[in-house]
This record gives C-alpha cells, sequence and structure tokens, in this order.
C-alpha cells in the first residue's frame, strides 16, 4: 500500500475564497479532497485528490444506521516566511488507528495517509489563511460503506480528507469560557468507546450541551460515567488545573480522549520543570481548592481552541469563579508557547513541526 | 404537516425480485423509498416517495462526523388472505421520537409518518414476502444533513423509509443461540444514550461480538455499565428469565432499549396470567439459579428474531447449559402466539395490528 500513487485530478473551476478575517469554524471548505477505498480482502485501494464533491451512498449504507466511523482533527499552519507547517501529525494518525480498532475498522498505512495528506494540502495551499489565529483545519475520517442492514462491522469503507480554513474556535477567542459541570448526562464509560474519536460520542453529549446553553454555559465539564465524581474532560478539550502550584490533569483512564495538546501541554511543562502530574481529580477537591483560594487556573486544551481558559465553573447550583474570569499567566503562557511553535514563530526545540 | 400530501414520483423499471426462499437479512431493497426533509424554522416539508436511490450528502455533513441519527425497525407481514399487516407500528414512530429527543433532533408527527409508511408499503405491496417466517423488514431513520464541522445540533435533516424483504434473522431459526456474557466493553449507561436507538450504541457493541464470536458465540448479553453486575440486554434484543416458575426480565433504567417485543411479551404473559416481573437482575443471580436447577429458560426478544431461545450462557469461563440446549416450552408458546398474531392466523385480543 505504501507505494501507490495518490492519482491527482484537478477541479476545473475553483471556488471563491472566504473573507479570511471572517471565518467560520468548519463552514467553508477547500477546492479538493482526498479518498481512498477499503474493500475487505483488497485492503485500501485507489487513492485519489480529486475536486471536493458529495459523497453519494446507498441508503442501506451502515454508516446511516450503526455509526461506524472515526475521524480526527488538526491544523495546517502558513508561518511568516511562507512555510506549512504540520503540528504532530503522526500523533492524529496513530489516534486515527486505535479509534478504528475500537470500531472494528480497517487501520491506515499511516504514512501513506500522511502522505496523502501533505499532497492535498500542496494542491490547495492558497486557501491556508495567514492572518493571526487562523489556520487550516483538517478533517481525516472514514465511514464504513456497505449496503447491510444488520449490526456487523463492514466490509467496504471510505476514508476522505477535507479541509477547511479556520479562525477562532470559540467566539471568546483566548477569553475565557464558562463551563457547566455535568451531573445528569453521561459521555462515555469505561469499556465504551470514550477513548475514541467516532461519532457516536458527540451524537450523545448534544443533549447535555443543549441543556447548558439555555443556562449561558457554551460547554460542559464531563464527570467519569460511574460515580459521577471524578473530571474527566470537557466537549472538545481535555482539561487542567493549578491548584497551590501544581498542575493536574485527568489520567487516562478508557473514557477520556488522549488529546494531542494534552500530550504536548504535558512534554511542555515537564520541559520548563513545572510540576504536572496525571492522576484521578473528582469535582469536590477542584470545588474545595477553589473555595480554600488554591485554584490558580482552569484551562481545556484541544487543537481546535488551543488552550482555553476557564472562568467560571458552574456546579450544582453553585458558581466557582476562577482567577476572577481572568485568562491566568500560565494559560497565557501555554498558548503563546505553543502557538508561536506551531507558526514558526518560536523555535521547534521538541521537533513537532513537520514542514509540508 | 399533518396535511401535507406526498408527492409520489414511481420507478419507471423495477428491479428483480430476489428468491423468496433465500432472503438474507437487510441485504435487498424494494423499488421506492419514502424521503422528507426538515429544515429549522420551517419544520418537516416535502414528504415524497421515489425510487430506491442514493443519498448524495457534502463531505462535512454532520452525520458522518458527530452521528446525529436515529432509527427504528419494524415489520409488515402478509397474511394468507392477503392482507398487509403492522404490528404496533405507533409504539415505533413513539420511540423514534423519544430517540430523537435525546439526540436534539426534531420530532415528526406520528400520524404523518405512519401515513408514509402505509402509502410506500402500498406502492412496493409486491415485494413482501409471503412464505413461513418471512415479512418485509421496515426501515425508518432520520440523518443529520447540515454542512458544519462543529459539535452543535444541525439544522437540516432527513427522514428516510426503506424496505427489505427478510427471511429469518438468525441463521438458526427459531433454535437456541449461544451467548457470552460480557464483562469487559460495555454498551450504555445511565445517562448515556443507551435508551435511545442510535448509530453509536451499536458501532460501539460490534468490538465485544467481534471477540465473542471469535469464540464461537454471536451475540453478547450486556451488564450494567456502572458495576458490570446486571443484566441489561442483548445486541439487539431485550432478554427474559423464567426462574422457579416466575419470569423476570431487567426494568427499564435508562440505558436499556425499551423493546416492542419486550412490552408485547409482558402483555401477554399477563393476559395469560402468568407471573411476570420487570425487576433488577445480576448475572449472579441467572447463575446460581441455572446451578440450583432453577433457571428453567431464557430468552430474547426483538422485532428482528421475535422471540431468540437462549441455550447458553458463557461467564467469566464457565458455560451454564439451560434447559439441556433447547428451546422451551414458554419461548415457543410466546413464539407461536406473537407471530401468530403478526401473521394474523391467531385473533388480535390485544389489538395490535394494523391493516396497511
Ligand atoms: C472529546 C475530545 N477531547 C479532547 C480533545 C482534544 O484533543 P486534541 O488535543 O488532540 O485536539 C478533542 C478534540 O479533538 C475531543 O474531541
Ligand atoms: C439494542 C436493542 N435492544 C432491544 C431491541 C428489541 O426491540 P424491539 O422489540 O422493539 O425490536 C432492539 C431491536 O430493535 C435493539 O436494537
Amino acid at each position: 500500500m505504501k507505494d501507490q500513487q495518490i492519482e491527482i485530478n484537478l477541479a476545473t473551476t475553483r471556488k471563491e475564497k472566504p473573507d479570511f478575517n471572517n471565518l467560520q469554524f468548519g463552514r467553508t471548505f477547500t477546492d479538493h479532497m482526498f479518498i481512498m477505498d477499503y474493500t475487505e480482502g483488497k485492503g485500501w485501494h485507489d487513492p485519489r485528490i480529486v475536486p471536493y464533491q458529495p459523497i453519494t451512498l446507498d441508503p442501506a449504507a451502515t454508516i446511516f444506521h450503526y455509526g461506524q466511523t472515526v475521524f480526527e482533527g488538526l491544523k495546517a499552519y502558513l508561518t511568516k516566511d511562507e512555510k506549512v507547517f504540520l503540528f504532530r501529525p503522526t500523533k492524529n494518525f496513530e489516534r486515527l488507528n486505535r479509534s478504528s480498532a475500537r470500531l472494528c475498522m480497517p487501520e491506515l498505512d499511516e504514512e501513506l495517509a500522511l502522505n496523502a495528506l501533505k499532497e492535498l494540502i500542496r494542491v490547495d495551499r492558497d486557501w491556508i489563511p495567514n492572518l493571526e489565529g487562523t489556520s487550516l483545519y483538517i478533517r481525516p475520517f472514514i465511514i464504513s460503506t456497505e449496503v447491510h442492514l444488520g449490526v456487523s462491522a463492514a466490509l467496504t469503507y471510505q476514508f476522505i480528507i477535507i479541509l477547511s480554513p479556520v479562525g477562532a474556535y470559540y467566539k471568546e477567542g483566548i477569553n475565557p469560557v464558562k463551563i457547566a459541570v455535568e451531573t445528569e448526562f453521561v459521555r462515555a464509560v469505561q469499556g465504551g468507546t470514550g477513548n475514541a474519536k467516532t461519532a457516536g460520542n458527540y451524537a450523545g453529549a448534544l443533549k447535555a450541551q443543549e441543556v447548558s446553553s439555555k443556562s449561558g454555559y457554551s460547554q460542559v465539564l464531563w464527570l467519569d460515567g460511574k460515580e459521577k465524581k471524578y473530571v474527566e474532560e470537557v466537549g472538545s478539550m481535555n482539561v487542567f488545573f493549578k491548584i497551590n502550584g501544581e498542575i493536574i490533569t485527568p489520567e487516562l483512564n478508557g473514557s477520556i480522549l488522549e488529546g494531542v495538546t494534552r500530550d504536548s501541554i504535558i512534554q511542555l511543562l515537564q520541559h520548563w520543570g513545572l510540576p504536572i502530574v496525571e492522576r484521578k481529580i473528582s469535582m469536590e477537591e477542584v470545588y474545595q481548592a477553589g473555595l480554600d483560594g488554591k485554584l490558580e487556573e482552569a484551562f481545556g486544551t484541544g487543537t481546535a481552541a488551543v488552550i482555553s481558559p476557564i472562568g467560571e465553573f458552574f456546579w450544582k447550583n453553585e458558581k466557582l469563579i476562577i482567577n476572577n474570569g481572568e485568562t491566568g499567566p500560565l494559560a497565557k503562557k501555554l498558548y503563546d508557547a505553543l502557538t508561536g511553535i506551531q507558526n514558526g514563530t518560536l523555535p521547534d526545540s521538541l521537533g513537532w513541526v513537520e514542514e509540508v
């Protein structure tokens, strides 16, 4: 598979570019997409770059009924000197394969997938926005395409990559977000699919988001599915707390998504010699630390938002204000360090960027 | 919406019918399908019957990424005197609406949906197989179609109904199945989506099925997600035990699907004056009853399989053989009663069938 030639079929007309000053997240897509098919027995075949176009599937394709699908999210950045950087892209393809394994889907050759991505970015290079905070969001995903109403792993799939120029994920930008701690709904439980990046996790999460946004909380903090006691993660971010000088993030337990940003933050903190611990942490402990004046900062981490300071938690009808609702120095420092490496304005001392 | 006229656009050529003696489950579809669109602000619109055809969606349609989708499964039966019966179809559309509510999707007018289904069945009436054990399987489903990479409820959807002539669901027919009790993977947990008929539940279940089928068990019995102690259900069936003369089924707890067959069985048993209890039941209790010689029967219930006697449970490396691995008298009696009502060979004393 590694040596398969990617066929390139360029679009004859190009779409008009959106205003890069006013990009909405995930609404505009570039001129091309990458597609590759999988057939049981034959493996992955026919890698190709084609004009961005609709997917046509039988209404009985298993994706519509049994949700066999996995996805990834990463970004390409345009540096001041016009280089295109990817941030730890191999981590995303590794995670895609782990997600696929959980969902009984065929794994990809990570090298081929990365090459395909680079080729696609080269083709649509002029879609990478060049303004502060903007980037090219990359969405690789695999869907099951077999025509079969029956609950079993499909025998055919498509791997697709689409690209979208994006601005900041949250309207608030690097400003703090308010988050409601979810005490009724559950996102994931050990033994389930929480650590896979798969559609069902997100579909199931909508209700809690809908309920909490009615009270003005744009995101929810998920607790563990067994006891609703331990902190897991936010909608599409992992979460960190700084308590009494120490930085704590929930340990990976099978129900939390293993964020690439999470891992990068941990490494950065270690690199800086700051105390970072991965362990179970209960909401009670966070709240108590807040009452005691020891909760110095809290923030979410993820590809879309990079670092999102948390200014307030709403839990059991109580508001917990963190750092006066302002962005803390650690969140700011991490944001600057990460985005600096991603944009090429800071040296890549940990070897994380890869040029396209 | 109720008064909306269904537009009918008939296929100009018809497909060849499959051999009704050799139907595979969910592989062949009829000549037509029903479609209706939803647009936020406008509601459901453009109900239409069209030739069976592919669905065309933007690759960024949210269904592929965030899995907002719900479905149903019911059947139409051809009676000896050429009537077409539906079995409690309103229950399915009610459940579809409950599933939609959990997934933040728009609800349907149940009457309109049922009328649409009847109209579609009339159009494809000659696809209903007329042999013992066969029927027309009906798959209503709703998918989110909005083009948006961002985790929020979509603003556009499609409601679709497709039809498939089917034979028996299990190759084994009414013969007993062997079932492995799942102790590692979890299907659902309270606060999650277990009681909604949505794709993610099935995608997440594949892995356990894959592992257990390697040891010769075609299905798994799920335990609760918190303690892995209490019996929940089988892959696509609810489950009943007859212990010491009493019939027990796990109570609805938010993580079990509320089966229409389950409800019908409970009502039938009550109608017959047999002791039926809905309560928590641990696997330990089932196993102990087996050891004590008090586990008289166990069976699964669902639209696809109707009644599926369970001949063996495999749990923690032990085999528990039930009723010598044979179909028990209660399972047989329930199977005959239900299929008799469905096929019109027995009187419909509980008012369950609805003629098309
Ligand atoms: C559920 C969930 N948790 C955490 C993350 C953060 O992961 P990453 O840092 O790899 O973007 C994401 C986003 O991708 C996510 O969807
Ligand atoms: C998870 C699950 N449980 C139970 C059932 C049985 O429900 P019903 O009797 O309505 O077919 C089904 C099948 O539809 C199912 O998918």
